[in-house]
């Protein structure tokens, strides 16, 4: 046994007790309220990799939410890599179907409970405690390692679009390591080979001046809510697929190749169904569950509302209402491109007696993709297949992380996948949590790594 | 002049501030948070009953929110009136568009600002400063009057269904004079001959368990949001028409006589769109504006919402989705019925992949219509005419009053509207207000029609 994995195993209960105090640090990057949270945590990172021997570590400012910079490069000649991780969070409404308070991290049956616990604040805790581990044991690390953590991946990470070009010489690595990821089961590993995009548009149907009394007016005026109904209801065709004039331009075509790796997949449909709470699947016609989830682009509304929520009846016709779109991109879909045909889209399809104002909002990202034996993979493989006894599939993840687009276009560099979040762990829902064996199996994997790729 | 009218010269500033003090109170029957307030409102009005005068004035139980009650019968061998008015106020929301706060009442340019100025506090305290001037300048009234004044207009008089029956005696008369009504202009005066039914639906789209990640899911499950958007485009046609099975089944026939008698009133487009604040109009095709509002049936959702309705943006697939929905209906549609269709057309449109959770909300109210020679008819107009110097016209309004059908129903009497509101007053939308004009004209109003009532 490496001295590494008795240090882990000697100080695992510190480890979560570190992990808790990042968790109680309402850290939600989407609200401006919360923007010192923010800072706070990002504060907490860099004092913590100080504390665990990365003398340099600092917040740097971006103009928006800040990043922690970190690094250890006493290994001349060994490769560099840059681990990446985030330690914002997403909002928590509904707060009501929370069964633990949401930044209060709570343990129950092996499972520590908190928003952000595995999305991302337990997953890049656990290469920090692989460093602290390896550093404390050896005094050294096998190779060179940055850390470059954020506080905007939640919101898109809209300054990271300025600050990583202009911080090209301090993030240079020879890849990245991104630990805001996953693995396919408890049992089964998994190799992320790619990313969905994304583009943001929201946008207001504005009707009448003011509220007015819907049985005065009603009839007469239309109406914002069935004005954005229409629209909405308008941006999917019946079987699924998108009605948006140009959206599948550049979709690019799914080979029998293609098909045949996403199929090598075992695609469990009772157990995503289980996963996702719904007693029925639905997408787009022609396509299996992981197709639509991989390499099929989406249109799907997050929010919309307007007029009277509370209690009881209103009788009002509505001055506004309101509705905010995100579209995942897949291979070779430009975010600009894909927003435009929205907003013209949009625009074309005003109902009678109503305007629009569109908002094409920042924070695009294209979508991305890494080839399998790209030596990060390669090793990475090697330390799955080891630690879970067999062949790590390869994935794509439906959600996306602007950053690796970013690394890939500015620093010139892959991203490997390297987390270990499973499908189940309601990351941006209610009651989010992170398996505490997932967190030290993340620590040990992360030492493994490590010492793989010094090697 | 008459002794009333001098009185009601001298005590104008008194009068304004006893209407201000009621408005002060926040009596908002929609919100639960706000009975308390209700209750008060029904108590300070009772206490300014007795207080000049009416000795049996007093606040009376339904099991909800509470009505009151009083009465002058002085006058055997003459008619018995019931003045009718309601207390409770619709919501105020959105709170950020009002210039000033909705309950600390504020005059600016003859206008008093408030919510419930004219909706109907203003209204009803106009019939209260006659009767006073009435009692306190001649020691009696020229006919016999009863106040049955309510606190559950707003969210549609669900107890009064079973408190009317039960009190029929103490609330017999021979016809109501309803203060919640209103004239055609400054110059116009007007004698409403009905007012459309109503009836609700509110209903939930439910899909996943929990919230889920647009990204890990979205494509693969449906969404409630674009789900709930497809059921409400549906309920209309693209001509603006209701599209539920069996909507129009019992509408009654608009005959040429009917069309012509809405023609000879004066509609404006103009002033309406001024009025709604809108740009265009719309509504079912093949009608005019009057003819819309007045004598077609309408379905309106007043309020939708789900997903993430905060700053920035959120990338979440929701649990659920939610609508409220109103239908107006006009002669001789039955609300229970045209609710029954609403619920099954919901019932039979239910997309892939969610299900409906529907509430078929009590507060049902049937259309009403008066005759034009009905004796309160004719003495109202012979006042209007006196005081406007022209004929009023024969309009219906396109909101409902529940009370009135209950009142036919129970008291076997019709109800004559007689009411000092006019159509830009902003009711149920920020800025509601009341001319001070139109507050001292109904107080002169209601002198004089009480003195025809008793020759």
């Amino acid at each position: 046994m490496p001295d590494w994995a008795d240090y882990l195993d000697a100080n695992r209960p510190r480890f979560l007790e570190d992990l808790s105090a990042l968790l109680r640090i309402p850290s939600i990057s989407a609200l401006p309220a919360h923007a010192t949270d923010v800072q706070r945590a990002g504060q907490w990172v860099a004092d913590h990799l100080r504390a665990i021997g990365l003398a340099d570590a600092q917040v740097l400012a971006t103009g928006g939410h800040p990043v922690v910079y970190a690094s250890w490069t006493g290994a001349p000649g060994k490769p560099t890599v840059l681990v990446y991780g985030h330690f914002d969070v997403q909002p928590v409404d509904p707060l009501e179907l929370w069964d633990t308070p949401p930044f209060e991290p709570t343990v129950r049956d092996g499972r520590l409970y908190a928003r952000g616990a595995s999305d991302n604040k337990g997953n890049f805790l656990a290469a920090v405690a692989a460093v602290e581990a390896l550093l404390q044991t050896s005094g050294r690390l096998p190779i060179n390692v940055k850390f470059f953590l954020e506080g905007q991946e939640e919101i898109g990470s809209p300054q990271l679009y300025d600050f990583i070009p202009a911080h090209r010489d301090l993030l240079a690595c020879d890849f990245v390591l991104n630990a805001d990821s996953g693995q396919w089961s408890e049992t089964e590993p998994a190799l992320a080979m790619g990313t969905r995009g994304i583009c943001m548009v929201e946008f207001t149907v504005h009707g009448p001046k003011a509220d007015l009394h819907s049985g005065g007016f009603g009839g007469a005026v239309q109406n914002p809510l069935h004005a954005l109904a229409e629209i909405i209801a308008g941006l999917h065709r019946p079987d699924g697929s998108i009605a948006v004039a140009g959206f599948y331009d550049d979709v690019a075509v799914l080979t029998s190749e293609g098909r045949a790796a996403i199929a090598a997949v075992p695609d469990d449909e009772e157990e995503f169904k289980q996963q996702a709470g719904v007693d029925h699947l639905f997408g787009e016609a022609g396509y299996t569950t992981l197709e639509r989830l991989w390499v099929r682009p989406t249109l799907e509304v997050n929010g919309m509302w307007g007029g009277f929520q509370g209690q009881g009846s209103k009788t009002v016709l509505p001055a506004e209402a309101h509705a905010k779109i995100t579209c995942r991109l897949v291979p070779d879909q430009d975010p600009k491109r894909v927003q435009a045909a929205v907003v013209a889209h949009l625009k074309g399809h005003v109902p009678p007696g109503v305007s629009l104002d569109i908002d094409a909002r920042a924070g695009n990202t294209r979508p991305y993709t890494v080839a399998a034996d790209h030596p990060g993979n390669r090793a990475a493989a090697d330390v799955l297949r080891e630690m879970y006894g067999r062949e790590p599939y390869q994935t794509r993840t439906g959600g996306s992380v602007p950053i690796l687009s970013l690394f890939q276009e500015h620093l010139e560099v892959e991203s490997i996948g390297f987390g270990f979040a499973l499908h189940d762990e309601q990351i941006h829902a209610p009651n989010e949590f992170f398996r505490i064996a997932s967190f030290e199996r993340g620590q040990d994997g992360w030492c493994r790594l490590l010492e793989r790729l010094g090697h």
